[in-house]
Formats: C-alpha cells, sequence, structure tokens
C-alpha cells in the first residue's frame, strides 16, 4: 500500500524550464490544520484539489521526512468546490511543471498568489537510498524542512517568512 | 450534491426485527477527533467504514442537527484497513438493519463491542419537515444529542454512559 517516497529541493536558476515537457494549474486547501492540532488528535492531512476538470482527494500519514503513507481518490469537481469552502488555512495555487531530466521527472512547483517567489522541485523514488541524476538547477535539499509542507504553506504562506 | 436530512431516534422494543428486510456488519473509525479540536481547526469529520467487501471514505460538515454536508467515496478494502490504522478514538462495530416502514426505510444500529446495547434508528429526508409514519417501535428523537453521533460513540462508548 502506497508508501511515498518523495525529496523536495529548492531550485537554483531557471534552468529547469528548457526541460519542462508539460504545465498544469492547481487550486488546493486543507480541511485540517495539523499545526494546530495536538499529537493523536489527528494522524494524517486531508487535502482537496482542483487540477483543471479534474479533482482529488488527498490523505497523506503526519511522519516528517521522505516515508509517509500517501493515498489520493479522484472525486467529482462539484464536490471539490463544497469541500474547498469547508478548508481551514488559505488556498495554495501553484503552476506545476513536469521536468524531465535523467531518466526521471521532476515535479517543479512555481507558486502563486501568498507563496509567489517560491518554487521547489520534487522527486518521487521507489526507494528512499534511491540514486538520481542532479540537474544543474538543482539546489539544497529541503525535505525535512516543515515550513515547505504544502500543508505548512497554507496557514503560513511564503510572503509571510 | 450532498445535504443530508438525517434524523436519529432510540428504539423502545425489539419489534422493528420483523420488518428487518436485510442486515449488514460494519466497522468503522474516524481519522479526526473533532472531539479535542478548537472550532476551526477543522469543519469536517472523516469516517472509514469496511463494509463487508466494500470500503467507503466519507465527510460530513460539522454543524449540528438535521442538516449537514455529506460525501462519501468508494476506496479499496485494503486502502481502508490501512486507514484504519490510522484512525484515532476507538473502532465502532455495528449490524446496521434495514427496516421497511410505511414506505420509507428506517437505518437500524445494532451497536456491538464497546457500544453493546445501544440501539438507534436513522432515517433520511429529503427535508427537515417531511412527514413520515411513526412505527410502534420509534422511541424518543435524539438526532440534536451529540453523545450519539458515531464520532462521540468512538471516543466515549455507551458503555461509560
Amino acid at each position: 500500500m502506497p508508501l511515498e517516497i518523495e525529496r523536495k529541493f529548492l531550485v537554483t536558476s531557471n534552468a529547469w524550464r528548457r526541460e519542462a515537457t508539460k504545465s498544469v494549474e492547481m487550486a488546493q486547501a486543507y480541511l485540517n490544520d495539523l499545526a494546530t492540532l495536538d499529537a493523536g488528535a489527528m494522524n494524517v492531512s486531508v487535502r482537496v484539489r482542483i487540477q483543471g476538470e479534474e479533482a482529488f482527494l488527498n490523505m497523506k500519514s503526519r511522519e516528517l521526512g521522505t516515508t509517509r503513507q500517501e493515498f489520493d481518490y479522484p472525486i467529482p469537481v462539484d464536490d471539490a468546490r463544497a469541500l474547498l469552502k469547508l478548508a481551514v488555512g488559505g488556498k495554495i495555487e501553484k503552476v506545476r511543471h513536469y521536468v524531465e531530466h535523467g531518466g526521471r521527472t521532476f515535479e517543479v512547483d512555481e507558486f502563486l498568489g501568498d507563496n509567489a517567489g517560491l518554487v521547489v522541485a520534487e522527486l518521487e523514488l521507489d526507494d528512499a537510498a534511491a540514486a538520481y541524476e542532479r540537474p544543474d538547477w538543482l539546489g539544497e535539499e529541503v525535505t525535512d524542512e516543515a515550513r515547505y509542507y504544502n500543508l505548512a504553506l497554507a496557514s503560513r504562506p511564503y510572503s509571510t517568512w
């Protein structure tokens, strides 16, 4: 069952744009604000995302770091709109660029709105130690820095850092 | 789109059993414990239910009373098992009996485990004022009593009342 190994990096230049093959606009928000929850009140984040004409409900277990359980289900867009109204914290808007490099796909998230100026690259791997080719534009790894979590950005956006 | 009008009643006898047409075993738990949450930390309950060979993820908005937004999605049973391990509070086990009366279907939940002894009947209606025929076995309405919420029963089961 869905174990996700995801490493997250800053980017050091715009050079990734040359390798982008596809870009998708996303709007998402969280139904819970884990930051205000006592340990034990909830072990997963619950996210609603509208992505073009599709919508998804996503849950991730609460552990920090690279290995988290993830569950993702398509839902009707109308449901997603209603659920976004029940969200807490702010809405996150971003463009996700799919960037091919060294046989792997980096997802480069270019944030908008309150998080404008922030760009991070994510790489999904089968296991935490898997090798990958480092593009020139890849910067510092921030996988374990909680403030870069989308969940954290919803309540404490980049513009307030 | 999911507006649910649901009225909940105690039962005064076992006479509903004669009118039961189907019975299904259910095990469910909640991914969040709204009782411990500050207002604003989360506006919906998130429930995982395994029901025979099927499983569902359900979300209900937080308003008390008869009118709550409800969202229900089928999910793989394996996902449901993994999500139940991420649940907070206790697991609720019950047998749901579908009971036909006066052209309507009452759902009579006979609780097991820590809630054994509790039996409630639920009736879903198109609007809160809709007429319905009252069976002899139908007792006091408890729609607005929060302790009868399944969510409340997960953390404070009937055996502790």
